[in-house]
């Protein structure tokens, strides 16, 4: 249910669901509120008075003297009806304020999925059909696959005659038909193309058509997850995920490449992997009470050296130049011979790669909104340690990959940190006494940045003008979070005494500068890949941002410190997990499934690792957002 | 080099080869040498005088006053010129011998090849090419796999991409091309259609594109052999076979079904008949000196009941009625995977079967002699325990199996044995003194009487009326060798002074009983499946005797008897081991290896065991040779 909420003395009103918490509907509306502690209720910060209309809230640390005069505080309350509210602790007259609209970014996220990635229909590359066989008799004592075949094409006169190459499935067959005394269903893979057999891949007694599953999984770095899929209804029934078990043998993937070579490397990576996605499976099949033997078929996608490490591969030569991964179109493979506990016969689809740095994930993801069936020209972003850019239509594609480092996911930044509990994921500075208002992911007392906090924060340091355009702070400002401190210059985003780790939580110029390298290498890779194919920024119809990071990116503020392009906002889509969603895709409609070799035929990868046009994009691109401001004009217009 | 040999007194000329056996020339022509030994040369009985021409010969047993007086032992006698020879013992005005005709079975045999066969090609399903691929640079830097299809693409344009699904493969990919110095050779296994792509087996280092070769099969219940054939040449280049290893578990397919469903027998059966193949292979990879990795595909044929067992299918309904097998097309199979000892890549091939008891031996042998090729109506005939029958041309086959029992393989005859050394092969009679001229293999003193022994002593016998058409001695016949025994009446075949076993040789009225009933079984089936479609004895155009006891067996004798049809003799054709002989092919020549599934799809079977037609056939085929003479005119002739 829908409320707004007009907050004064900024006279800024916004829509807000009914529930919406005070203080993140104040981030999200623009309007400043000093908060300390993330959203904890310990800081006291952010009183707010409310003047009309109904809410829920705690006293939590308020003093008695406020709460009766009605002030409560924003991050213990929740919207119950339309509110007037006013922020006193508010300086100044709120003019700077006013210059900012509304966030829009989570409404174009809202919209993406419908427009970008369309219908799909529920009609997947496996199937079952129920067959009532005739006993045999003495005139009629043609073998038992045989029979199961004549009794296929009585259901189907049309279609070839299947295949099977299942040994266990003729080992056990005679038996299961007896048993089953003649009546049984078929599990069928259909054929790669339509004058393809269909091949059956299992022989269940009696009537379990009603039992048909698929299972997608999205096979990250860092995270994997797993959606089951009931493949008679297109319904999603369980989710599950788990960090990948291979992070202890290193964070990134490079670490990973460097361990699969040490001996037992390779296959302590890979039975890591797959032990992931059996506790996936496992977590799914006991949350709906199913067997992993029902699992009809299962879609993968992970990057290059995931899908190698998967397989077994040894990732060797894709970390040496010139780059070359093993295999790029993976052989369909039987889900159990890797060790992943599922019926022997089923097979796992891992989506084609197209280098050693664009992965299957990108090819499902660029599969999943479409791109490829479009005159209108895509940019695709996954920002990440390894960014992945794709550019182009139904006709063409370029991609790249582009080694932004760690920074995004708190690599190299002082008190970087995952995007877990505690984490600085918002940022708001007050343009006038630079105070801070700072959300945490559970909101509790921040314990460090995460990569789109990071984002926040110095988006709002440089519209603030505490740092410069070259990332340095202005450091003639005399305020007491802006200090010189061990490694140079740094702005306080918390004290110690508000902060979960004990000590204060700083920004340095270190980290500026890493995070500038970041977004720098980005920005040059998009702009390498426009030059090769003669476009620019203006050519493109759409920018869809991938990944679980993207998702959390602020649209403005990514804009400010050019990590993304400053085009029209109204054709940036955000679309999440893409690649998981391309293997959800893939697995319900098989004639989506049918398209994704298109896909990956349709895309050519430009190496930027010693590309002399990046490296001159990418040194322009050091400066926030960048020394070409021509490319920047809405962010001019704030830093005037 | 051919010459001739004039033998008197019966003045009977026949063509022989230089270095040809006087006995078994003798024995060939039709021409009575008393003979007890074999042609172990120690009876001292097949003394022959020469009168004209060159022999080789050795003095042996013989006495010196023979010696002198130019005699020499036919059996220790070879042919060095044209002959003139005349046989002293010989009794009587040889009129009787007059009347027979010179064999010509062997000369069908020898023609057989040529006409039912025809030529084939040296296209096998599997080839070689060999690759110089370019090293990866920065701006080439595609996958391994996708350069090796990139180069494989220049070599062949219009092929469509092959396919690859060897996990092995693609896990060694890296480092063989680059240890190869990116040269190397794919072998390819072709798509079962044109319209399906190749399938990349094995990529090996360098060029071996003339090391391809394939390996034939043939799975019999009691041997197994293997041919290799250079599959860039068409050559045969070794031959190997040995007893089936699982004979312990029973000598025939039914005491083997039995012995499958003890706990552990299936397993055990598996393990026999893989390890026998594997014994083939290691005798012929050391023969010729390669690798088993070197063998790129395998060609294997067998019954129903022996490819069951080497899948590790149960055949345990089989055996009871409706005798339905698990399958009857088998699916391509990694021979690896079956415990092969062959690349793990390699596919090991096996012919489909027709139903339970009639098998992939028998399609691949129909397939051989290319009945579904032509207009004329062949009647297909392996002889065994289990004889096989198909009747039919281009347009349909009707098949049968009929349960012959033993005797053909020395089973329920008193003296019974295998065709191996000792055994009696060939026999003739005296008319009038009813002395035995036998003839052993390995010509040594004779232990026993194999299939094709059996049916000269009873056609003989016959002839010479010593039983008659019942199958009953004539027991008021005033001869030494025609006594009654434990058994019934006896005649005997070799006295125990001159046989191995030290004790007479006999064939009793109760060998006479088994020996009709599996030659009656046979009759009869040909008899039911020509019924079945309408056809008669004359409507044949070729009857083709197929089986490596059929290549023994003596065309005029096995019509005498009711074991072949008493047709034109021009018709008969010995295909020898026509199993064996389709599975080459098919290796060789891929146009005729993709015909074997039309061929199997041509055959019906029909099921003999409960047909009450058949019934009745056979009882009236419990007779020397037929209870209706009119089906037998030859014979009729003979015996009057």
């Amino acid at each position: 249910m829908q409320h707004t909420i007009q907050f004064k003395p900024d006279n800024i009103t916004v829509p807000v669901e009914k529930g919406e918490n005070l203080l993140t509907a104040a981030a999200t509306a623009g309007v400043h509120i000093n908060a300390y502690c993330g959203g904890d209720g310990v800081c006291g910060k952010c009183r707010v008075k409310i003047i009309k209309g109904e809410v829920r809230t705690e006293k939590s640390t308020l003093k008695q003297d406020d709460w009766d005069q009605g002030l409560r505080l924003a991050c213990q309350t929740t919207v119950e009806s339309d509110l007037v509210i006013s922020i006193p602790e508010k300086t100044g007259d709120g003019s700077k304020s006013l210059k900012r609209k509304p966030k829009t970014t989570r409404n174009i996220s809202a919209k993406s999925l419908d427009t970008l990635v369309g219908k799909w229909d529920t009609d997947p590359p496996v199937s079952k059909i129920y067959l009532q066989l005739d006993p045999p008799t003495i005139d009629d004592n043609i073998s038992d696959m045989a029979r199961v075949m004549r009794g296929f094409k009585n259901i189907l006169p049309s279609n070839l005659e299947p295949t099977y190459d299942h040994p266990l499935l003729i080992k056990e067959l005679a038996e299961t038909l007896r048993e089953a005394d003649w009546k049984i269903t078929l599990l069928l893979l259909h054929g790669k193309q339509d004058y393809e057999p269909d091949r059956i891949i299992d022989i269940e007694p009696g009537d379990t058509t009603d039992k048909l599953y698929g299972l997608a999984i999205d096979i990250g770095t860092t995270t994997c997850s797993g959606v089951l899929i009931d493949l008679n209804s297109g319904n999603i029934l369980s989710e599950a995920s788990g960090y990948n078990g291979q992070i202890r043998y290193g964070e990134d993937v490079i670490s990973r490449i460097i361990y699969a070579a040490r001996p037992g490397g390779l296959l302590a990576l890979r039975n890591k992997i797959v032990s992931t996605i059996n506790s996936i499976i496992e977590d799914i099949c006991r949350d709906i009470i199913i067997s992993p033997a029902d699992i009809g078929y299962i879609m993968a996608a992970g990057n290059t050296i995931m899908s190698h490490l998967l397989l077994g591969l040894s990732p060797k030569y894709i970390r040496e130049s010139p780059y070359v991964p093993s295999v790029s179109q993976f052989p369909l493979t039987k889900a159990a011979e890797l060790g992943i506990h599922a019926h022997p016969s089923v097979r796992l689809f891992l989506y084609p790669c197209i280098a050693s740095y664009v992965g299957g994930d990108i090819v499902s993801g660029v599969h999943a909104c479409q791109i490829a069936k479009s005159e209108k020209i895509s940019l695709f972003i996954d920002i990440g340690t390894n960014g992945e850019i794709v550019v182009g239509n139904n006709e063409w594609m370029v991609c790249a990959a582009c080694s932004a480092g760690p920074a995004f996911e708190g690599g190299g930044i002082k008190h970087g940190m995952r995007a877990s509990n505690g984490a600085i994921e918002n940022f708001h500075i007050h343009p006038e006494t630079f105070e801070p208002m700072i959300i945490t992911i559970g909101r509790i007392k921040p314990s460090g940045i995460c990569g789109s906090g990071l984002i926040s924060v110095v988006s709002e340091l440089l519209e603030a003008k505490v740092i410069d355009q070259q990332g340095k702070f202005k450091n003639h400002l005399d305020n007491v979070r802006i200090r010189e401190g061990r490694d140079g210059w740094e702005y306080v985003l918390a004290w110690g005494k508000d902060s979960l780790i004990g000590e204060d939580i700083v920004i340095t110029e270190v980290d500026l500068d890493n995070l500038m390298r970041a977004k720098g290498a980005m920005y040059a890779g998009y702009q390498t890949l426009l030059e090769s194919v003669g476009l620019s920024f203006q050519d493109l119809d759409r920018v869809i941002i991938a990944g679980n990071f993207g998702a959390y990116i602020d649209l403005e503020r990514a804009i400010n410190i050019g990590l993304l392009p400053d085009v029209d906002r109204d054709i940036f889509y955000y679309i999440g997990n893409a690649s998981m969603l391309g293997c959800q895709i893939s697995l319900s409609d098989v004639k989506r499934f049918r398209e994704r070799l298109h896909v990956r035929k349709l895309i050519t990868n430009i190496e930027l690792s010693e590309n002399p046009e990046f490296m001159n994009y990418y040194m322009a691109a050091l400066f926030l957002p960048h020394t070409d401001m021509s490319l920047f004009p809405s962010v001019q217009q704030k830093l005037i």
